[in-house]
């Protein structure tokens, strides 16, 4: 018997761009949000809801948002979030392949797989795209544990094949076949799919990264997720290990690799065509402010890239990023942005996390708004989870405030709840916090 | 009756510049700390504390370290902590001016003073330079709430006679003898002790700020509290107006405002000899990264200001700071230092916070680290606060990357307990962090 549930409360979400649709932000006070077993029916007003019989009613005192999606992250790294001092390819020799050696031990894969899922529902995070090690047991770990609570999870095994310790490091060309194993294991396996997972150009072999092109090729449907141009030294590195390719982008376009359904974290130093040319072959760009001003790799630049037509979604890329909360990756997003001299406008951060990472990722028929249909990944987010954030709040003229005010100030106590399919899959624990009087949010105009 | 606490725990402090001499972290796991009276008597192991009659025990579960000194921060400003998309000028003109026309109300700037401190001590800082408006009361409310928090705090009446709406403004060249009237009634009144605030040089005339000079010539013991060199539209501004000065702090240096006890916030665009100028002067900076990046005002050139001698404490600079925490300020720190390709070494920026800014402001006498004699403000930090701290402690493999860890991924929650002239000032509240086994970070070497 199917289990109906209206969920009321203030609903947030975009259905479009707000910045070529001002009528993109749908901001209900007194909303409701009506899911049947995982899948929303109807969200908008509550005096417009349909009334259906036996369905549940919780009331929640907070806001109604989609879940965040986190279009690049390294499950592997939780546990060397924030490590000292080094830039990025100092930061993979000297942190990363050491730990990530580790992950060829199932249990020790399994403990930190189920310990950062719980982690990024912690933060709101209901989606991501993960990398694993190149270990076929990480992968399978990482999946399991998403399948266990029901996200709409994208990972994949790490290809490499030169560049790392033997340990790490795939058959040369190699990498290949256990991919395809995994593809038939995982992929579209409840809600589970599977990205092809070359870690850069650098620890790829010219052989490994045209089998992964061909394996791309025959499965348009599967996704490819890799790094690009995040650091000046490793684009010099680049350029002398493929100097046919004219660029870095060029490197990836010359096997197969630049096509729907790529993702490609960092694209900061981009050539002056590259945006137009990752727009054109319908790729996208993840954008992980933290990590970028971490490691002092550079400044993505988010309007060249939108006002090219790529799609881009943000990725908190821990570890080398430094929080799991999407708010606090929005907030520095906003640094970045403003280090361009382009403040971030908090309505399309929002979209940023939400619609327009699920458009990126081709997943806007599954996710991204609250439109009928779509599958009922939600968070309930408390403006005033701290102190500090309660007076700000109370001091909110308009939305726009009060959503730039979460983003600035807020952490994962700003998640109070989290719904992946339907069910509650996290509960901000700990004491309430302590709100101020006269803090009337929900009248708030956009 | 004098009241003697002896409190147990890891004690952390440095008794020197860590990276000039090599002794100066003294890190004790089983640790004592004396106190009576508001008085440090002792630290050191706790086998060889002083037995003394009737000495109250108190055990710490965390790390009891010196408060942190926050040598730039607006309490009026407590409210628009992250207000939207400016730069520094209009900044002021479209939040800071309007708000802070309100501080004329007694009630409503003793409300948000009262706050305010409560916020500060959350974060774990016990002492702060604190701009108030330019309104005797709301001065008045400040020193008010310090006094009865028993704080060693500096504050100090902002002079603006140009350049903002007139409610804001001194008399043509005055406000300088509310501010005798104000150090007569404050200035060593129990811990506090005042600072003349000229806003910057943009909203002073030569006037008020001959004024303010002659003022600070008289008042060696008073602090000098201002703004030089945050932003590039600033910098211009203040050349055209004041052309016979050379450059901005050339302004202050023909006032007389540069001098033993004038703290500089921000000094990011300074000419080639302005440190070596502010350090002969044993003028210091305020390195306030949080606000640098939010603002996208610069990076302040910390390796450049010590290698000049100058001495470097951190402001937190709320408002347009974004983070009342201390440790943020490092890990903002760290950012702003990375974008220079100088990673700021955790014990460096946790003596900036603590003894280097107590000998920036010269009360290094008092304050800063525990030795005997010194006051008792010191707070109790929790390595673990959050469910990924603690597995980021539990990964460390020394002092140096807890401290690391603890800064890049801690807040107001990493703050377990404030004490301030010997007193309990904060505890945190909210149910215990979950913490995972084996987390041994006692036992770890420096």
């Amino acid at each position: 018997m199917s289990e109906v549930v209206l969920h009321l409360g203030a609903l947030l979400h975009l259905r479009d761009d707000p910045e070529t649709n001002p009528e993109a932000i749908e901001w209900t006070p007194d909303g409701a949000l009506l899911v049947e077993d995982g899948c929303i029916l109807f969200a908008g007003p509550a005096a417009r809801a349909p009334k259906i019989d036996g369905a549940k009613r919780i009331r929640h005192d907070g806001i109604i948002a989609p879940g965040f999606i986190d279009a690049h992250i390294h499950f592997p790294q939780t546990d060397i979030i924030g490590a000292y001092g080094k830039s990025l390819l100092d930061w993979l020799s000297d942190y990363t392949f050491p730990l990530e050696s580790k992950f060829s031990d199932p249990i020790l894969a399994a403990g930190v797989a189920e310990a950062f899922l719980d982690e990024i529902l912690r933060n709101g995070v209901t989606t991501a795209l993960v990398f694993a090690t190149s270990h076929v047991v990480s992968t399978d770990a990482l999946f399991h544990a998403a399948q266990k609570r029901s996200m709409r999870l994208i990972g994949g095994k790490v290809l490499m094949d030169r560049g790392a310790p033997p340990e790490l490091l795939d058959a040369p060309g190699g990498g290949i076949a256990e991919s395809e194993d995994l593809i038939k294991r995982w992929h579209n396996k409840d809600r589970l799919l599977y990205a092809i997972t070359p870690r850069f150009a650098v620890t790829s072999t010219d052989a490994q990264l045209e089998a992964a092109g061909k394996l791309a090729a025959a499965r348009q449907d599967v996704y490819v997720h890799t790094h690009l141009a995040e650091n000046t030294d490793e684009c010099a590195f680049v350029q002398n290990a493929f100097p046919d390719c004219g660029d870095y982008l060029g490197v990836y376009e010359k096997f197969g690799l630049v096509r729907p359904r790529s993702v490609f974290a960092h694209a900061i130093y981009m050539p002056d065509n590259g945006f137009k040319r990752m727009a054109k072959a319908e790729a996208c760009a993840a954008f992980c402010p933290s990590s970028n001003l971490f490691l002092g790799s550079g400044y993505f630049d988010l309007k060249a890239a939108r006002a090219a037509g790529v799609h881009v979604a943000f990725g908190s890329d821990v570890g080398g990023g430094t929080s799991f909360s999407m708010l606090s990756t929005m907030a520095e997003g906003y640094k970045v942005c403003k280090g361009r001299d382009a403040p971030l406008n908090p309505f399309l951060a929002f979209y940023i996390a939400t619609l327009g990472a699920a458009r990126a990722l081709k997943l806007d028929h599954q996710l991204g708004d609250f439109s009928a249909g779509k599958e009922a990944d939600f968070i309930v987010l408390d403006p005033a989870s701290t102190p500090i954030m309660a007076r700000r709040a109370a001091a909110c003229t308009s939305l726009h405030d009060l959503l730039f005010a979460m983003m600035v100030l807020g952490d994962d106590r700003a998640i109070k709840e989290t719904w992946v399919n339907g069910k509650l899959a996290h509960a901000r624990d700990g004491a309430a916090p302590r709100t101020i009087g006269n803090f009337a949010w929900t009248t708030l105009k956009i």
